[in-house]
């Protein structure tokens, strides 16, 4: 027998950073249910029902609306590379790694990108979208729903209708968002969207959940220019998700769709407002144990995203000692700051699965014991005590 | 509560079509392995030890050797987008479908293409690899080892030396082949190959075994553009899958990692010369009873693949309705042609954990009640008669 690593027995973990959240044991079944063909006549009904349920999540009618076969990154490059040719305008707000991100990946397919900033952390108001959509009329103009990066959400409607006005696409990523707070793609008329599975959907990391309304796919159909990527090209997938065509492009990640089908069962079977609601109750709860321990928010409070809290890590603590301990100790996960943010702010995620009184009670116990390890002056208990206090109160 | 569908409960099928093919339940049950987290120690030692193991069923040593978060043409367009700029001369070999994807997705990201084309089923000569090489003079040389679509093999050996006195790098397709027949990355001098999880791997389909030389490496190294893909852009990815850097790139498909983990477990438990032996063993007792009943093979036996076996349907009978009953009445899964095939063969697979006895001489017992119920000639018994004596010679 050769010298084989041992088989994979992960250690028993809480998925409280900016993604994967914590997997539904239901999912994890559904993972390993059998693998059948990409072309299976069973396989084409997961694939109409994962459809059917993605238009639930995403509010949509839109006829376009599938998973991509790669991670919630691939669902941007999907969409970018899909509206893009060569030469279009396309503005891109960024305040946050993963706006900048969407410019790379529009500079990469040959955009003629603008960039719209604001510190990490902040967002964009519609007077600023407005300015530059007259300055460049753009084909798209691209923004983060929910920034992972930096804990912030942007408000769409305002901003929808004037970069309609100005004749433009809007593109949206609403990879932390689905699943976690309200996003409406039909009534806040998105032109395209893209998620991931590993976020507030919790289904592991795999699939990119996607939508195109109607204009978008005309602007498709009036591309004179192939689309960048083959992999990602959308005027082929579709027709392997569809029911008229069925054609063969690449085979599908079978298990991942699995996966897939049985997480947008549950986040169906809660529903989407009580799930919404959820996500903001604990969230208010955590705030409430943070701010009794002194842990301050690094984004204003009505901007807040609900399922990943970015917050200031105090002063004199040693960010990855704390980390480190969460982890070893407590077996829980936290995220650490991205880009300008780095070293400087904890992200907090109460994703999908995840975002339980249970979790909250936990990790604000835990973290007392964490920073008492740091030195770091806490009234023990403060925390516990006033989410405790707070879910009462709601 | 809401109309939902029911839960995924898949039928159970026997994979013996171009892939995906039969998963090991060892697989199945890591894919459903709790979560963790992209940066969790336990995840980067998954990846090294599945490193580890991609290089040895890909026998080399390459230090750039991971697994891409996509399907097998995303190991494809990854190969292809990272070792070519705009206006990079590239030769692609066509001689079946994925050929021709290659040459599309080098064509995507602006190289100038050159192809050469055989019949579908046939495969390349030194010579017609060397005249190329003279005429156009390319960076890189693309060629398919084993073509999914047709079911033939192609020598590489002669071809590595010829592609590499015309200073141009060699990128091999063995989507297929790993894992079921020989390929030796090292031995044969190949810089950049991919491969799939789906098919002799016996992994569900989602993620693309890819391995780069120095030579490719460097390459890469000296390139003047971006990468046209974010998603697959190696310069990036290569820093998570490395030791020392561990930079987030993207999120990884934690699960899907799990299950190539244990089929590559399994695969080297078994050792690579077992298995391919395995693999043509079961080919031989398939070909003798095919061939016992009437069933021609189209391809010329020294390049028959011994992991799919396209062989030509019978005048006279029923394509679909074949394959129906095959799917309907045993549960047993083979591929139709594709291309100027379609219509025209049957793609028979024997991949991984699928190439069995028992699966062979099940399939020539349901395939001998398929075409009598197509009122197609047969004696019957003679295919599994054949097949049987077949194991008793070998």
């Amino acid at each position: 027998m050769p010298n084989l690593p041992a088989p994979v027995t992960p250690p028993d973990r809480i998925l409280m950073g900016p993604g994967p959240s914590d997997i539904a044991p239901r999912v994890l079944a559904a993972m390993a249910a059998p693998t059948v063909g990409h072309l299976d006549p069973y396989f084409l009904q997961v694939m109409n029902e994962t459809q059917q349920m993605l238009r639930q999540v995403f509010r949509t009618e839109n006829q376009l609306t599938m998973s991509v076969s790669g991670t919630g990154s691939a669902g941007m490059e999907a969409c970018v590379v899909n509206l893009v040719e060569p030469g279009d305008r396309v503005v891109v707000c960024i305040n946050g790694v993963f706006g900048g991100r969407m410019a790379d990946v529009a500079a990469r397919c040959g955009a003629e990108v603008t960039t719209i900033e604001r510190p990490f952390g902040e967002v964009f108001t519609p007077e600023e979208v407005a300015d530059v959509c007259k300055r460049v009329s753009p084909k798209v103009l691209g923004i983060v729903h929910a920034e992972t990066s930096t804990g912030a959400l942007q408000p769409l409607e305002d901003i929808s209708r004037i970069v309609h006005d100005a004749g433009a696409l809007l593109l949206v990523d609403c990879v932390t968002s689905l699943g976690g707070c309200p996003i409406e793609i039909d009534k806040w008329e998105i032109d395209a969207a893209y998620s991931g599975t590993q976020k507030c959907l919790s289904c592991p990391p795999g699939l990119a959940p996607v939508t195109f309304s109607e204009r978008a796919v005309a602007a498709i159909d009036e591309r004179t220019t192939k689309v960048a990527s083959w992999y990602l090209d959308i005027t082929m997938v579709r027709n392997y998700w569809s029911d008229s065509s069925r054609a063969y492009h690449h085979t599908a990640p079978i298990n991942m769709n699995y996966g897939l089908h049985e997480a947008l069962r549950i986040v169906l079977e809660e529903g989407l407002d009580a799930r919404h609601a959820r996500h903001r109750r604990n969230h208010l709860a955590l705030r409430a144990g943070l701010e009794a321990m002194g842990v301050e928010y690094a984004v204003a409070e009505e901007q807040r995203l609900p399922m990943l809290n970015a917050v200031r890590i105090p002063e004199g603590v040693d960010d990855k000692a704390v980390r480190s301990q969460l982890l070893s100790d407590y077996g829980i996960e936290i995220g650490g700051g991205l880009g300008p943010l780095a070293g400087k702010t904890w992200r907090i995620g109460l994703m999908g699965e995840a975002s339980t009184p249970r979790n909250v009670l936990l990790f604000l116990a835990a973290l007392d014991a964490c920073l008492k390890a740091q030195g770091h002056e806490t009234s023990p208990g403060a925390g516990v005590a006033a989410a405790n206090a707070n879910y009462q109160i709601v």
